[in-house]
């Protein structure tokens, strides 16, 4: 094993992306992105913090289990509180009370899945509020003025998510806009001089589209790319294709990314996808998947997932994971847990969520270990072998 | 001032009630309940642990919030996850997590306001279940038997919570019953040796109904005395009747009370209801009020009530209560509460829990402290000038 260290290939004041090391066998990085907000060890997983909360969890629980970037949903924090109330409050961080780094999205997947209705213009998506029903649109210009104005240290382009099933009419349409708009996000970053209202750097990433239709994945790379982001992420993966098609479109896009850039794959996955998106070189991750199942009684353990409030748990007086070091595995059983899902009490979804959480954040770090010391491979084996999906 | 100190008047393994000063103007009291799961500082607030679990706050924010003691439901923990597992856990205290001390009620007050039927008879109360309607009774011996394999270190006699209004050959008829089950409890509390299952030595308290009567309430408090328990309870307040009428019941009871034993008000109250209940000679409180109200967006300051949720707080970026040092105090603004309030996120919850417990157990210190520096009244009268009620 050897390190390798690159510069920050796009200036953004306070970033910086340095690449530590790479697997000698795979795509697999480990890297460190150094941010206003602190450095944040890659490959890394995201806890998603939609409402400025990470559900559940307060930022203390956060700092314990060590995250170092939570994600932040643009279209929720619009709409409730504003963001210029979070402005007024001084940004995001200062108005959740996290000093470490954040991460937003653009609300281009939200607008499409969740408002109840879209329209999708070249201008930008006119939608209804999931809430009360009120009308707004969101252009490349507004969104980066909302992204500005909150002040996370990574900001996403606004992007058009291609649905799937999408013809290759459509992918390529929708595809192009996307390109397009993300120019004009790129001059609206530049016009608030890279920064965010409070005053940091703020790396914006650009997203590439194409859906399953590798060409297209290659043009869109290609031409997202030569307008140059600090950094850059797959879209339009994990929204119902098969797995095939998602690694042949990571593998597609990786490819004809910058190696000196972070790599983000947005809305993935199961632990088994961050091992491999990892090995394809992906270094940023991010899912509901670890705190939302946690509420619904479902725990990650090194064996493969575990229903936590099955009954057969009732009287079992073991730790959820016996191998685990996380504040809930450490001081409450499977029994207790059981028990206060099944009565319905809050400490149960907060502790299921702390080891959710945990167990996520804790296979990157193995992760990173493991591809430092050049032996990626061998614990990928071993993990998967231990690792049983349901 | 000068300190006293009582030996504990009736023999129990582990425990010693130690009267440590008496105010000189009125009956507050400061004293120490040894358990054997530590040292209880009195005056002192039990947060209510309803299924084993105090709403929203894991054991380890207990702990940080100080609390010595926290209070358990005999009649749900009995219902769910049953009194049988609890014992297979180890107990109460195993079971949870939480090694300090716990106060259990003896479900007197659940079957006759909860349950959906309730036959009150000699043997006991016939009861349909809250949760599924399956039919269970309630006995002396029972009580007894569930509350010694729980495990808490104080357990409750079981009583019949005597309704306001009531005839007063009513309250005369259930008193009499309540203390024919005081002797059947003590009978069964000596067949355990006065010990849990695990164990450790408990006290049982005895509860001493009445209603508005105050000769009923002298001659039951007598009687219940002369059986000899470890402490004592006034039952039956706060269901409906004045303030003034509160207040001359635990006058009249307290008054009738070994002074060496500890006195517990159950189910009191505002925080102007503590203050006046341990300048009335009370040392122990319960109450679901600090938990609950902050679950419904209402905290307490130094000022009074406040509606956290409400729409005025969601640009006030001060701390709920500026003088407060508890951890969402510290953290967090009232615009972010707020917001977590008004998006239904449960760290919302969470931070009011943690601002509203210590608010009542910070109350308890400061009284404690001005009790044994002899200056309560002045400090009652500066605490009551700032404190307003809506």
């Amino acid at each position: 094993m050897f390190a390798r260290f690159w510069r920050w290939h796009i200036d953004v004041p306070g970033f910086r992306f340095e690449l530590v090391a790479t697997d000698p066998d795979t795509g697999a990085r480990a890297g460190v992105l150094h941010t206003p907000h602190g450095k944040v060890e890659t490959p890394v997983f995201m806890p998603v913090g939609t409402q400025g909360t990470v559900k559940t969890l307060s930022q203390q629980d956060l700092r314990d289990l060590d995250a170092r970037i939570i994600l932040g949903n643009t279209y929720h924090l619009y709409l409730r509180p504003g963001e210029d109330l979070i402005a007024e409050a001084g940004g995001l961080h200062t108005f959740m009370g996290w000093e470490r780094a954040i991460l937003t999205d653009s609300g281009g997947f939200q607008v499409n899945s969740l408002a109840d209705l879209n329209k999708i213009s070249e201008e930008g998506v006119l939608f209804k509020s999931h809430i009360d029903g009120s009308k707004h649109l969101f252009t490349p210009e507004t969104v980066i003025r909302i992204e500005h104005v909150l002040g996370p240290d990574v900001m996403m382009a606004f992007d058009e998510c291609t649905p799937y099933p999408s013809s290759r009419e459509y992918a390529q349409e929708a595809g192009e806009r996307t390109l397009r708009w993300a120019k004009q996000c790129l001059d609206a970053y530049d016009g608030y001089a890279r920064k965010s209202l409070a005053g940091h750097g703020q790396a914006l990433f650009g997203i590439v589209q194409g859906s399953t239709f590798q060409d297209l994945r290659i043009r869109f790379t290609e031409e997202t790319v030569k307008m140059g982001f600090p950094g850059y992420a797959v879209g339009g993966t994990c929204v119902g294709e098969t797995k095939a098609d998602t690694w042949e479109a990571v593998e597609t896009v990786v490819e004809h990314l910058p190696e000196e850039a972070p790599h983000y794959m947005m809305g993935s996955g199961t632990p088994e996808d961050l091992v491999d998106g990892v090995m394809r070189g992906i270094d940023m991750f991010d899912c509901v998947m670890p705190t939302r199942n946690a509420r619904n009684g479902m725990v990650f353990t090194r064996d493969g997932k575990m229903t936590i409030r099955a009954a057969r748990f009732a009287r079992d007086f073991e730790p959820m994971d016996a191998t685990c070091s996380c504040y809930a595995c450490q001081n409450y059983t499977r029994a207790y847990i059981r028990h206060l899902h099944h009565v319905k009490e809050l400490l149960g979804l907060r502790l299921s969520t702390i080891h959710n959480v945990h167990f996520y954040l804790n296979l990157m770090r193995e992760m990173r270990k493991a591809i430092v010391e050049g032996r990626f491979l061998a614990w990928r084996k071993a993990f998967l072998q231990a690792y049983r999906e349901e």
